[in-house]
């Protein structure tokens, strides 16, 4: 009887009819064999199989990024595109502290993109530069997917995850009392990418992504590059220091309000204890998303540590109860308190730039 | 202490600024609510929280659609794309005899799609119409996804299911002696795409997809609902039956030479056995995809039911040893015998009619 194999990958679709598809399947897939950390890839099945611990149950979340909405061709380099969109699935394992089992990635993308320029790998492989150097620091498998032709690129990322039973963290547990975290710092990824679309505007060829200046590398990594805080929300769950979290995808303002509206609560929250990025402004930080850091609430009993696994974390409020007619965040300033409209962000995202990469 | 839910849904992500969105979403998860079988669905949180039984392991799939591709919006009506769409995800289920534990929806739209259009219902809307029926068949609820506006209207199914360890029907486990079976009919899906094609042609308007008469819904039914066999993989599966499946989304020769190759072995294919469909060509049998049929082999011990929850079970061929040079498949015919080239299936997929359907 031959030994079946612990693990199965599933074969990537054959959708797309791109050129030289099985020759690129092939690199792909022998690309991720190594980036693998002990997930037996195989080709060549329906399905990929995974296991999960006794106790464990699952963490699934897709998000899809479309060119021209989530992310640009002539602002980000492909390897900044694949970063993100692991990113931002990774980033969902980590708001519920659940530790990551296998990515899956369906990609559509115009043939040109599949193809060398001169001496240029292909934009795919670059797209896999970026989103298997990630993949690799969080230990995630890319266990299966599919691969099409389409006239706009786009990529849907599947993440799945395990974490023990009851144990993930919910946007439902924050209670009046209760004190309001974030890690790392906030704006850093609105104010990168308004430094992105300077330095397209002013690019020679304006149909390419700008080459980025080394000095203005740390700035705008905060955009290209966000780090995803699986460790930190693996950090909370294991050590049940967070009745709630969330990330924040769609900035503080959008994000704080899903969290009141799913706990059932409202919220203070001291503008001058904000950890706004030096490059970023106050209102990049409150409202500008794509941060990608863990949002959480803590029992005020509870002590936390200055920083989780060497990322800093700030109390920024607390959690109050929900008044009549009233905002679910107010805002304490230096002047005063207002109320932030728990649909702010909408308003923001009209704005022509921060629209581009949403 | 509050309950925690046994399951959670995730939150339909918010990348799209479509008109309306947040009303869309909640008029979709209404309707969600009532397709779900024993899931709590729960909106709101970053992941969807799912268990499977002790002693299981997960399958998991994804199958990417984009307009102009795998479907036309001027050939088939949006309750079909929505059906197909699920289809392709279960039938990968089916292939590995797993049971469905949920889906994962991220739809890319244009802007004009998710609108009502006077009297009739937006196309989205009809869309879930035909996922969601198919969804309620076989007990998969809609667990999350994602929704964007898209310049070309794309779908990206992701079906999670769970097999007993170890007991997933894998491609590879076929040996040489044993019997080669198939689910249903084969060339519905390319006959009824044709037929499709023609009623496209000679419609008044172009633009909007035929309408198709009623005595002619039986021969189009297999290329625009086709039924992926979920119950008859299971049954394999439980029972220990089968030694090797997959199924049939690119064509027998296409996906058969996927089987042979995973096992390293070869096939004799007995053409008067194969159970063409009656509006089908043998060529259309052959080499036409997306019947979804599951494909089998089975010890030659193995008794098996003429039909298996209800659809036929026919033997078409024989497991034999691979030889050199050969192609991995003999079609053996009145004449003699004939080697099918194993990518017999990208020739015949430049075929302008289908390939607008792959």
């Amino acid at each position: 009887m031959r030994k079946r194999p612990k693990q199965v990958a599933q074969a990537p679709g054959n959708g797309g009819n791109l050129p030289g598809e099985l020759l690129l399947l092939q690199q792909i897939r022998s690309r991720t064999a190594h980036s693998s950390s002990g997930l037996r890839l195989r080709i060549g099945d329906d399905c990929a199989l995974l296991r999960t611990r006794p106790g464990e149950e699952l963490a699934v979340t897709t998000d899809l990024s479309i060119a021209g909405r989530h992310f640009r061709l002539d602002w980000h380099a492909p390897e900044s595109v694949g970063h993100r969109t692991l990113a931002r699935g990774l980033s969902d394992l980590a708001a519920m502290g659940a530790r990551p089992l296998a990515a899956f990635l369906s990609l559509g993308l115009p043939r040109d993109l599949t193809r060398a320029k001169g001496r240029q790998p292909a934009w795919i492989h670059r797209f896999f530069d970026g989103f298997l150097a990630l993949a690799e620091t969080h230990k995630t498998p890319l266990a299966g997917g599919d691969l099409a032709e389409s006239p706009v690129a786009v990529a849907d990322i599947v993440l799945v995850g395990a974490v023990p039973r009851g144990r993930a963290l919910l946007r439902s547990g924050a209670r009046p009392g209760h004190l309001l975290y974030v890690t790392g710092s906030l704006g850093a990824a609105a104010a990168g990418l308004r430094k992105l679309g300077e330095l397209a505007a002013a690019a020679k060829n304006p149909s390419k992504p700008p080459s980025i200046p080394r000095k203005l590398l740390p700035l705008l990594s905060g955009h290209l590059y966000p780090q995803p805080r699986v460790s930190q929300g693996l950090w909370l769950q294991r050590r049940r220091l967070a009745t709630a979290a969330l990330d924040l995808s769609d900035g503080l303002s959008t994000d704080l309000a899903h969290l009141c509206a799913e706990s059932g609560v409202a919220t203070e929250v001291n503008a001058a204890s904000l950890p706004v990025h030096p490059a970023a402004t106050l209102a990049e930080a409150i409202h500008g998303g794509e941060d990608y850091e863990l949002l959480f609430t803590a029992s005020p009993r509870t002590r936390l540590p200055r920083t989780i696994a060497g990322v800093p974390i700030t109390l920024i409020g607390r959690i109050v109860r929900t008044r009549r007619s009233q905002a679910p965040i107010t805002l304490i300033t230096s002047v005063g308190a207002q109320q932030l409209e728990p649909h702010g962000w909408e308003h923001f995202s009209q704005d022509a730039t921060l629209k581009a990469s949403r």
